[in-house]
């Protein structure tokens, strides 16, 4: 499992706090305690509070890199703060680009920049592709799988490795009024999208969006990660710091095959995600 | 989702001692317990301890209608131990027998006969049938389903309803070598057997199986009941005591879209379950 920690997010306190007052010492804590608890990207998101969104993004980028080796994530909705950290970073060991819709009402050929930029930023350089075009985001099943299925062909096209590919299905709020049926949704969209592509794409999704605003946070994150990595999930982003929630990633690999059983899964998960 | 709850079973030790001791508090106290918990139904196991294990059916099934009116899931591989509870069942509300194979080698019509028993039982009597035949435990999805699709062929010869049958895939534990790969070839499983007859058949598992022998018993039910869930299983012998287990299935019902979502909405589960 793919576990991509989302904590360093300018939409937390501390991290707000810490990008105005330039601290480097909370962000560089945050970078160190998801990888020691089994991070394998770190996401990186500015938040909406800071002014110069590009020079924030290559400060963060500059912070985490001076104390750790993890690979990073580069989470905005504005390609040129992603363009702005890819400047500065170190892509060797890998870098996601964070994130973009097939295509945008003001700017059809999207995915085609980021391509171009992942490629410039070496092989290892992901995308998460959202299924989302130009009409937003779908509301049921066939969209999703439709927009997923345009999107491993344009990457292909291009002769984009489809496993350089993260396509996220979009996971709303159970909480929004209509928005609960959607849970159901993607995970049978999923069952869809992985046979998309031999190999097949990854897949991932913003884990705590399913239940923003609910109460129980937690649990529906857990509930929900466990029934989707049954559907073929192998990403995600996640507060990685939740341990109970990382027991569960361990559980589901277990009884997926893809880690054998030992009287010590749990640590051993963590163990090898480390190494 | 149907809970059958499983700790009415001469294999634990306190239902041991009560059956020997014909001790009736402990088990009226157990069948209040369950209940309370969500119970739909109240699993009644002899064990292997007791000598005269049709009389000890008897017993249980009188002891637990003296202050409880939760249907009961008679348990028992031998034929005459149901049926003896049978004769002192109040079956009106409902009653399974659990459990039988689709054939066994000295048994061919075993089926049969059990169609035979629950439509004598009453309109309301259900089967849990197991994915098993006269070559015993499959090992592999087709087999499992195949099993499935002649349960439910012979249940639609007959007459009777298919969704008075419970089809149980048969969950192996993941400790044991080489059966960590039936939990994933169940959820596979399930995906097809939904689809067998419409209306479906329900699906159950004897939960607490795919934890025997390992650490983290409790963890591991519960992930894989969550998966499950999201396959289609609509039914578990499950610990109902476990309240965090209880609590994964409202949350996996919500997710599923069969509770709509409020901020109680894991009290409005169990309430709903009493009622």
């Amino acid at each position: 499992m793919i576990l991509i920690g989302e904590r360093i997010n300018g939409m937390f306190t501390d991290v707000k706090e810490a990008i105005a007052a330039k601290n480097k010492q909370t962000i560089q804590e945050l970078a160190k305690k998801q990888t020691e608890a089994g991070a394998t990207y770190l996401d990186v998101n500015v938040g909406t509070a800071a002014a110069d969104q590009e020079g924030t993004m290559q400060w963060l980028v500059e912070t985490i890199q001076e104390t750790c080796s993890t690979p990073l994530c580069l989470d905005s909705q504005k390609s040129s703060v992603i363009a702005a950290g890819l400047k500065v970073i170190n892509a060797e060991a890998g870098v996601i680009l964070n994130s973009t819709p097939l295509n945008k009402k003001t700017d059809e050929e999207i995915l085609d920049k980021y391509i171009e930029m992942a490629n410039q930023a070496g092989p290892k350089a992901s995308i998460i592709t959202l299924t989302m075009d130009k009409n937003g985001v779908p509301q049921d099943i066939d969209t999703r799988v439709a927009i997923a299925a345009e999107i491993v062909q344009k990457a292909m096209e291009k002769g984009f490795d489809t496993q350089r590919l993260f396509i996220d299905p979009i996971v709303l709020p159970v909480k929004v009024p209509n928005a609960q049926v959607q849970a159901g949704n993607i995970l049978a969209a999923m069952d869809q999208i992985r046979y998309l592509a031999d190999p097949t794409p990854h897949m991932t999704v913003g884990l705590s969006n399913v239940s923003q605003g609910a109460t129980e946070r937690s649990l529906i994150n857990r509930v929900f990660l466990a029934m989707a990595m049954s559907h073929g999930l192998d990403s995600a982003i996640v507060d990685v710091l939740d341990e109970k929630l990382v027991n569960v990633v361990a559980t589901a690999e277990m009884l997926m095959n893809k880690q054998i059983y030992s009287d010590s899964f749990l640590k051993a998960y963590v163990a090898a995600n480390k190494a």
